[in-house]
């Protein structure tokens, strides 16, 4: 079996050109970096459990892949541009052939985003990935939590809830075809991080956060932390291309409840719209305007006419869903 | 039972006066620091697992202290002033009592390092523990495993060995009465991250790392990452007060190959002898030179006579030891 340098070695340590700002990398007690003056830097820590965060039997590749791209959709909701990361993880076994692909597919987003490995930690026991990435910014140019103000319009990158229905006809919750459960879950292997949208909407949008645990409850950590209100279409909620075909009820409940889209939600006031709409083309991403920011706590559901819906729903909790 | 935000709100939260480079702490996507200008960052992450690290039934204030004290001991071992760190751990239940204990032990030691807790992520699962370090030095100034020169003394801090003496007492390999038992199983449980020592040797030390695994196999990181070789004196290895009790077989094994010591080995020219010495006053922590650096590979074991002593050893590797 492999030592953990060995494995270490051989999977993630690249030597490709150093970065200006990576002084020292993977292989010291620590990384040592070097950050451009003036910058602030964004710091975020996700860790995924196996059955809890994916399939015990899931394609490493595709892990690798979820694993970055939900830090680096962290960086994207404060607008940061991603420097780096360390990697922790605890395996049952070195297996050499997942560990290729799980460090393949991980490296493969890494590269697209210019985001490279700077350390970490390997060791035996059960299927544990903890990440914990490094962006910078401007100061001031965060797009933070407690940033909405009454007035402002409430946007969605993307589509929403396709990744929950794909779990959906995995519980047997909802009959899918095959084609069509393949497309969904796709979305839920392998999401998107909307980092350039984020980094576009520096100085334009107001407050943001990614969506993993559901747009209501999410959203919710936005009024809380900003004081504040809001109004949310329901019927405007983009809904993924499989979801689009299922029932006005689901479509509703997954558009505002699912989990794991890593979109972005996030509020700006009602004159930048071109700008929104300028950053989204930029980015190459599509945004959907969804509601409204008031004064009035709470978030209040309307329909296409402007009645009150009411919808029974929970936001995902680690410790109080079973 | 608690939320996952009403669990971090009520244990981890802590709403102390900000520091300076802290612009943004727990509670958003990511925590947004302003480093202090011309200052390098260390950056490094440590994993513990259940069964693995600590035993299942371990006492949560003390494995909150050792969770946060390997780290640190990451920063020491660079020289690395502490800044904060995030914390992402995995937990089988939501326990009040649990949680607020190594909440206490954990935040305890991050007080007397001044080091903030600034993010992080809870989730159920098996219990594992990953805290991420940052703290910060001067370019330059960081002591690193690849700087090990021919002629350099070989120092410890402190004594080596204990731990891995109540490692073998629970293990019933060794007898211990049950006082020695319980003076060496602190060293394991309580380990002393040597901050101050590793700042004071700035500018002085050559290379560093901390022995975590053993100093045998540790220390081959600094040989392999130096390109030197090493003669050790294995009677001037420091034994801890319970292992100088013990047989010459089992201090030479133990203080040798013994884990989870976090000591400090450093490599100094013999010229700054007086300098190392009144750097290990200043920070209060013993040192002993128990070796040099030489240029021909490998590492040599030497007894008092200086003759060669022939040990069979193993550094621990978590994916080559059962």
């Amino acid at each position: 079996m492999l030592s953990e340098f060995e494995l270490i070695q051989r999977y993630f340590a690249r030597h490709s050109v150093a970065d200006e700002w990576l002084a020292l990398g993977v292989g010291d007690d620590c990384a040592l970096l070097q950050p451009t003056p003036g910058m602030q830097l964004a710091v975020s820590s996700d860790m995924l459990v196996s059955g809890r965060h994916f399939f015990p039997d899931a394609d490493p590749f595709w892990l690798g892949h979820k694993c970055l791209a939900v830090n680096l959709s962290d960086l994207a909701a404060m607008g940061a541009q991603p420097l780096g990361f360390t990697l922790a993880f605890s395996l049952p076994e070195a297996n050499p052939d997942w560990l290729e692909q799980f460090a393949a597919g991980l490296l493969q987003l890494a590269d697209q985003h210019h985001c490279r490995l700077i350390g970490g930690d390997t060791t035996k026991g059960p299927l544990n990935i903890c990440i914990t990435i490094l962006g910078e910014q401007p100061p001031g140019s965060a797009l933070r939590r407690d940033a909405a103000q009454a007035g402002d319009d409430i946007w969605i990158s993307g589509t929403l809830g396709d990744a929950r229905l794909a779990l959906g006809a995995y519980w047997k919750e909802v009959p899918l075809n095959s084609a069509d459960h393949l497309q969904a879950a796709l979305r839920m292997h392998r999401p998107t991080p909307r980092v350039a949208l984020g980094m576009a909407l520096r100085g334009i949008a107001h407050a943001a956060l990614d969506i993993s645990d559901g747009l209501a409850g999410d959203l919710g950590h936005i009024l809380k932390r900003s004081s504040v209100g809001a109004i949310l279409e329901l019927d405007r909620l983009p809904a993924g291309p499989v979801l689009q075909q299922q029932t006005l009820s689901l479509r509703r409940q997954f558009t505002l409840n699912g989990g794991d889209d890593y979109e972005l939600c996030f509020t700006a006031p009602p004159h930048r719209r071109d700008e929104v709409l300028a950053a989204a083309r930029q980015s190459g991403t599509p945004v959907t305007r969804v509601g409204s920011i008031d004064a009035a706590p709470g978030l209040r559901l309307v329909d296409a006419a402007g009645d009150p819906v009411t919808l029974a729903f929970q936001s995902f909790d680690h410790f109080t869903t079973s």
